[in-house]
């Protein structure tokens, strides 16, 4: 048996999340799918994190081991083969048998972006989510940095969550914005992204949060709210759960 | 009646093109099915430039006219509201009665995009031609400036045309490659860019000329043969159509 690290980009608009379903595509599914034909036998793949449906991954890292005598190249030209345009495997390299993409996991990034314009570009409706009132970005920032640090993210945890712990490290936490190259007169939108890097994130955690920070963007709520939602651990005071199609798994670290 | 001056993006991936087709989707189609709602009566779109099945606009100019008095605000604003996310009205404006976006343009710019890596990403599959040989960008930049000018491009024209001329001015005709920002070691990605203005554009003119270029790029071929490809005036001599998904009317210029 030969264990292999894979990183793997997908577009989720289309598949129920990560995990494998009782109904509906999913990617993990569709990467068990692929190595059974190319190994003869079950193989079952884990992933660095279970994205929901929707969410999207940049570099996400998975892992499976093959009876077959292959080598780590073959193995992703021959996954990509198989998967759809969807999901491709962007690097595969053999790894160690205990290696566990989730507990060996020291930390995760993820990015939310969201589309502030009047109008949204087609070419950026499954990649973010829309908003058309102004938003103020510096405020969101100051928000997200109040996030930084050790501390119980109970208030920003899907409901009906069951984990031993909501409490997680968050390195850092950031909110830019970018206006990209004008392409015609027409393009005035502008890209607002957050981006957080942690040890680990609960349920809808990141979402819950870009929810909150769009409540500060938009002047419902000053900044230092972000920081009282946090203290409460009260999921009920927190924004809304933003839509999984701005969502990235950007990177695992290891 | 008020005519309107429509700039419109879309993504061309799942329609059959600009034009009103016998069977499928169209952005014609689809602005013009709108716009009975929105007039209560039928209504003929013009556009500038007759994209393709698969080709994208960043910016492509629409006009129509309508007997309901209505500001040019508010269309945009019913017809994205009807609309797909597909399809977006950017920008509209009341323009005079006779405007014509295709006899009035003085020129259009197309871009062609190539995902130059050995795996492409799922982000980038329905939006570039996917070659994962090494590209000359260097020799593919000298070939098409040898476009640059006024030319018969009859060798560059989809068989089977039938034009009064093939005598085109191309003002630009560049080849430029982006790195894009590394999202995770896995990416390795290149983006070969070949962006060209002129006054107008025949029949599969830009992918017959990305074609051409891939194959200086590939090395199959010198940049000097771009040259006498176009003084051959010899579809047979030109490389492939470039595939449909990679291009992009950019803008259209009045």
């Amino acid at each position: 048996m030969t264990t292999f690290k894979l990183t793997l980009a997908y577009d989720g608009t289309d598949f129920v999340g990560w995990q494998r379903q009782a109904s509906g595509t999913s990617i993990q599914g569709l990467l068990e799918d692929a190595l059974r034909e190319l190994d003869g036998r079950d193989v079952t793949v884990t992933g660095a994190g279970r994205t929901d449906a929707g969410v999207h991954a940049l570099a996400q890292v998975a892992a499976c081991s093959l009876e077959r005598t292959i080598d780590a190249a073959t193995v992703a030209r021959a996954l990509n083969a198989r998967l759809p345009p969807e999901v491709r495997v962007l690097a595969s390299a053999q790894a160690p048998e205990a290696f566990h993409p989730r507990f060996d996991a020291r930390g995760k990034t993820y990015r939310y972006r969201i589309w502030n314009a009047a109008v949204i570009s087609p070419f950026e409706h499954r990649y973010a989510w829309h908003l058309s009132d102004p938003l103020d970005v510096r405020a969101m920032a100051e928000a997200a940095r109040l996030l930084e640090g050790r501390h119980d993210f109970a208030a920003f945890q899907a409901t009906g969550s069951d984990v031993k712990t909501t409490v997680r490290e968050i390195g850092s936490s950031c909110v830019t914005s970018v206006t990209p190259a004008p392409s015609g007169e027409a393009s005035a939108g502008r890209l607002v992204m957050y981006e957080v890097t942690g040890d680990g994130f609960l349920r809808h955690m990141v979402r819950t949060i870009a929810g909150t920070l769009v409540e500060v963007g938009r002047g419902r709520r000053p900044a230092a709210w972000a920081g009282e939602v946090l203290e409460s651990r009260d999921r009920g005071l927190a924004g809304q759960t933003a839509p999984a199609a701005g969502l990235f798994l950007a990177s695992v670290r290891y």
